[in-house]
């Protein structure tokens, strides 16, 4: 109905489709463009020709992100002569073997061949999942199993979950399969087929493993579906739908790069991460002049640990950025549902298994909100016989993607404000994972069960999310440090004074990486990224703060080995010195993973970050014990933190902010001039 | 120029203006109407026969709110011979003396009357506050020190600050006096004179007390002027107006009681905290009944602390509900700016010093939140050969007032989402309380300073906001447990599990005040509100929880004169069994309280609180260091927290949600059919 709904409309509002082009003329041109069509089967050809081989499949495919030196000293203006070489960092398995390879893309040339010989493995690919999933069917000890369950093998759905790494001295690249029942629903993720679980060994894609552990009741498909075509009487509630009213987008977009109110950034995309904010930088109307905020900023990892420890769940503790690819996992945005119908889209691409690459549509859409809010505001009635009333209303800026992993459905917005702030939201929806039980009713429950009866039969598991976002801030320049503003209880000494206390701030800068882990919550402070070498006129350290949401910490032993491989969610903030090795929280290989490549083992190097190019790490963290309002489908759960100037510009940037007022009217073809 | 912009297109969106009215028709009547025009007036002359002085003040003039049982029994069907008694609540002050007066408005009769012999002062009107504000233009010493300072007097401004309490035995009703110059700005909050205080004494409306401690320059007026008509270029940033496009408001306003998508609620207000919500229920589908979520919610007192311990201004703590009464301090609201174009307005009313009722236009707006958000979604992408995406985009109906309190703006949204949840949002903007300086850089400084440089003899000054909330919670019936559901780590027993550790939910129910006095960010836990006396289905407490926003706690030590006025904040949350009055968090009486009718006090009963009727008590804090950016007008600084339906329905309420498509175009007179 949605989409029905969305056609009509579509017809109305015009929805721009923009593509990240291979064929993007000087002034569109980046030099952390993402890797184009074009680009994608180059890499192919190369890899391809130099590694002739069936078996090699390309696990990774993506921009190899020139030295941040030589994108700062590059400018659009510069000729094509001056660009940075175009090369592409490739992963792919051949032999059991994980191979890093550097393509040049103008000299066509591979630059360098390494094989992988440390822990974990690469992002898996859409293509062997699939194919993992297939093998089950034509495997009778399964078909047997699924008979005795009375279950019509038609269908039966298989999906694979990562295996994680629990001590194992050796590995082998696997993935388990478990299977769920749709018959009569397409909500297979609250129909699981308990007790059954398959081995799947990727290299050799065959199965070298089963189990089934007997029967479970399958949960009813009764109430589980979710399609708007599919549902009866009684509907509801009513919303009354909406279409914002304003000249044009708001925007401009130059290829990758967007110009928005007071902000102009770049948008890149990533098989690994999905989007990628780049060289976010706004106009100081005093300085007149663009002053840079953010260099890179992008999810670095996503772990979310199930509170199964069953035989059959204990291992699902995932990593979908480092296992599954959240630009892999990104799918097609619906216009006017997923975004409003002010929204341009975007497409992208990532190589499939073979080197091709895959187109996804409106994978990242951009559009001005219009919420409602106050910008700033103020009523003056102190001023005799004068009443004066000074009004902005707020008009924000949005990129948005959405990362499907299976069953849950993760919204990740990027809002720019014209007030400096960048808030990041998180949006969970989507589906629970469920474990199929014998009960009805939490009366008939005399064992410890791990999580919510929210149906007949069905526990939704207790979980947590937390999301780790990688913050290259350069405050006004690459030298930043991180400040921690403490704010104290002061007793007053002076007699005459009646009252007793008061609160002052007393800063204290990192100086290395230990003095710059943070567990918030703890004391009061305020987090600020800051430019030791720059000063307001007052004399104020120039920079940008911290404002954290709600805060979760992780609740698992240090030493059990999903939180090893996790560890870098044991603070909710740390800093590192900038390191273009270092972007990926949980390492670069999460797959098995044993924890020897992740922040918190970067960090125990206890570098220094004082007045350096330094990263902020941000983790937002959900625990989630479900309910039954989750269930079939979870109303969106949102979370996020804001980075807010302080200091950094001399007075409010959004004094003098102007708006434009909408049109009159909207388009209406049937009107005669 | 907002305000050009609103004329303009008030011409193309008709704003409608609903009036809290006494010729409602029996359907429009609620018992928690506020008082009407009438009404106000009927109480002037009730008490003005009874008391015919001259001094007499009204100093509070309200609903005496009927029984809670009264309330719930009555329903709209009733006659009118069924109708509770409409009566008023009334304080004033005759001959230094607080009289509590109860009038009866049927049968024109005082009810009861009292003097309050306790501590503290009723709240201040807006007449002896002008007054006051006028004294010292009359009184030479002041005339002399501004003459002394080169100020010209004409364009001297005048406000006045409640006292405090600072273990004085007794006290009398006194306001203490600053002045501020205008001269070329109207921003006077940011240019004050420094070093004079006069002590007004208002029982008597005279000085009674005069001070000055010398010179201080004042600061420039250059920079601090906000009225968009006095802006020089560059203006920017230019943003890009919108009108929200839908069918009608999508809400029905019938009296005060609003109906909008699955909700039902009473809006109230009240001079002392303004926008009151009540009897909010919402719908559900599957029982196809309403079902009871808030009795009755508003802004319970805010609690703002300034932390300059220094002589001028060391008694600055303000208690803005109880103080200056927050609806008393309630601001028109600007249409298109204050509130989109699809918002609908309320006008409210309060008494005046001598009874006499005043209008405060558009005093509340209504209007549904387009923002761009997803309600739920999911693409299905496990099933072979088949994509599924369902997407539900988001609805909220916003309820907003903006009430200031001299320098600050505080902007007060009741969000209500069809997902069940209620959203409360804070906004912080206006000006920044600041302290004349002799300095114009951080080096010149060689003492302590209460706060930060924000322009050459600027220091805005460090302080808190703690905003409390009054949540009379009956989830599903009045009955209701405060639950803390506990995440607790376990390790794994079974030594073939190579896993060694998950969380598990342990549940902990309050048995009494001192059980559910919470400290948030100490341990995982979700506070819930419970019905022990309904479960689901599958045998789940019903329920809503609390989701808190960024938490901040006191920093004033324990025993200091202002935290034990407002020692309610020193836990995040608070649960005490219904007590029609225990309302008012720091006490009914808060200028110059002592601190004994506190929030903190009556739970010293520690009375039981599992199965009985109860009210959740949560602050809203913030630390505030200002910074730059928040000069001369303050960006506006969002907080809040959110109540959201755990286990309160049996599944998804918004699964079979219905969007009413936009309509096709705006409304264009100028088209020939």
């Amino acid at each position: 109905m949605a989409s029905t709904k969305a056609s009509t409309i579509l017809l109305l509002f015009s929805i721009f489709i923009i593509t990240f082009s291979s064929t993007s003329c000087l002034n569109q041109y980046h030099p952390l463009d993402p890797l184009t069509q074009t680009e994608f089967n180059q890499v192919k050809t190369i890899i391809q020709n130099s590694y002739p081989s069936e078996n090699l499949t390309f696990q990774y495919v993506g921009l190899d992100e020139p030295k941040k030196s030589t994108v700062l000293s590059w400018n659009s203006k510069s000729t094509t002569k001056s660009r940075p070489p175009r090369r592409a960092s490739v992963v792919t398995r051949l032999n059991r073997e994980t191979h890093e390879i550097i393509v040049d893309l103008s000299t066509h040339s591979i630059v360098s061949s390494k094989v992988h010989n440390g822990n974990g493995y690469p992002l898996l690919t859409v293509d062997e999942q699939t194919l993992a999933n297939e093998l089950p069917f034509k495997y009778q000890p399964f078909i047997q199993s699924i008979k005795r369950r009375g279950l019509n093998i038609s269908q039966v759905v298989c999906s694979g979950f990562t295996v994680g790494w629990f001590g194992e001295k050796t590995t082998k690249r696997v993935l388990k399969i478990n299977s769920f029942y749709t018959n009569g629903t397409v909500n297979l993720f609250v129909r699981p087929v308990e007790g059954i679980t398959l081995v799947i060994d990727l290299d050799m894609m065959k199965i070298v493993g089963y189990r089934d552990r007997g029967m479970v009741p399958v949960p009813r498909a009764e109430g589980t579906e979710y399609q708007a075509s599919k549902q009866k009487p009684p509907y509801g509630p009513l919303l009354n739908g909406a279409s914002v009213l304003s000249e044009g987008d708001g925007f401009v977009l130059n290829g990758n790069t967007i110009r928005w109110a007071n902000w102009v950034f770049h948008i890149g995309f990533d098989v690994r991460t999905g989007t990628i904010i780049s060289q976010a930088s706004i106009y100081d109307l005093q300085k007149q002049q663009y002053r840079r905020v953010l260099y890179r900023g992008f999810v670095s990892e996503l772990f979310v640990p199930y509170m199964n420890p069953t035989a059959e769940w204990y291992y699902k503790t995932f990593f979908d950025n480092g296992e599954f690819g959240f630009g892999q996992s990104t799918v097609s945005l619906e216009p006017l549902t997923d975004c409003p119908n002010n929204a341009k889209f975007i497409d992208a691409y990532y190589a499939s298994q073979d080197g091709t690459p895959v187109k996804i549509s409106n994978a990242i859409c951009i559009f001005e909100r219009h919420a409602g809010n106050i910008l700033w505001r103020h009523t003056e009635v102190t001023i005799p016989d004068e009443v004066i009333t000074e009004v902005r209303s707020e008009v924000t800026l949005v990129v948005r993607m959405v990362a499907v992993v299976g069953n849950y459905d993760y919204i990740i917005d990027w809002e720019f404000k014209p007030s400096g702030s960048i808030k990041l939201d998180i949006g969970l929806t989507g589906v629970l994972e469920t474990e199929g039980v014998t009960y009805t009713h939490k009366d008939q429950i005399n064992e410890e069960v791990y999580g919510t009866l929210v149906a007949d039969n069905t526990i939704a598991v207790n979980h947590d999310h937390f999301l780790t976002y990688y913050l290259d801030l350069d405050v006004d320049g690459e030298a930043n440090s991180f400040v921690k503003n403490n704010l104290v209880t002061k007793r007053v000494t002076d007699p005459s004074i009646p009252r007793k206390s008061y609160w002052t701030v007393v800063s204290e800068t990192a100086k290395t990486e230990s003095d710059a882990k943070i567990h918030l919550g703890l004391k009061p402070t305020e987090l600020v990224v800051v430019n030791p070498n720059k000063r307001t006129k007052p004399g104020n350290l120039i920079g940008y703060r911290l404002i954290p949401g709600a805060v979760a910490a992780p609740l698992l032993l240090e030493d059990d080995y999903p939180q090893i491989r996790g560890a870098f969610t044991k603070y909710n903030v740390w800093v590192t010195p900038y390191n273009k090795s270092e972007q990926w929280a949980g390492g670069q290989y999460v797959d098995q993973s044993k924890g020897d490549d992740t922040l918190a083992v970067w960090s125990l190097r206890d570098r220094e970050i004082e007045n350096k190019d330094i990263v902020l790490w941000y983790t937002v963290g959900f625990h989630h014990p479900p309910c039954q309002e989750d269930f079939p489908m979870m109303p969106t759960l949102s979370g996020g933190f804001e980075l807010r100037p302080t200091n950094f510009f001399e007075s409010s940037p959004v004094l003098k902010v102007r708006t434009k007022p909408p049109p009159k009217h909207a388009p209406s073809p049937n009107c005669t001039k």
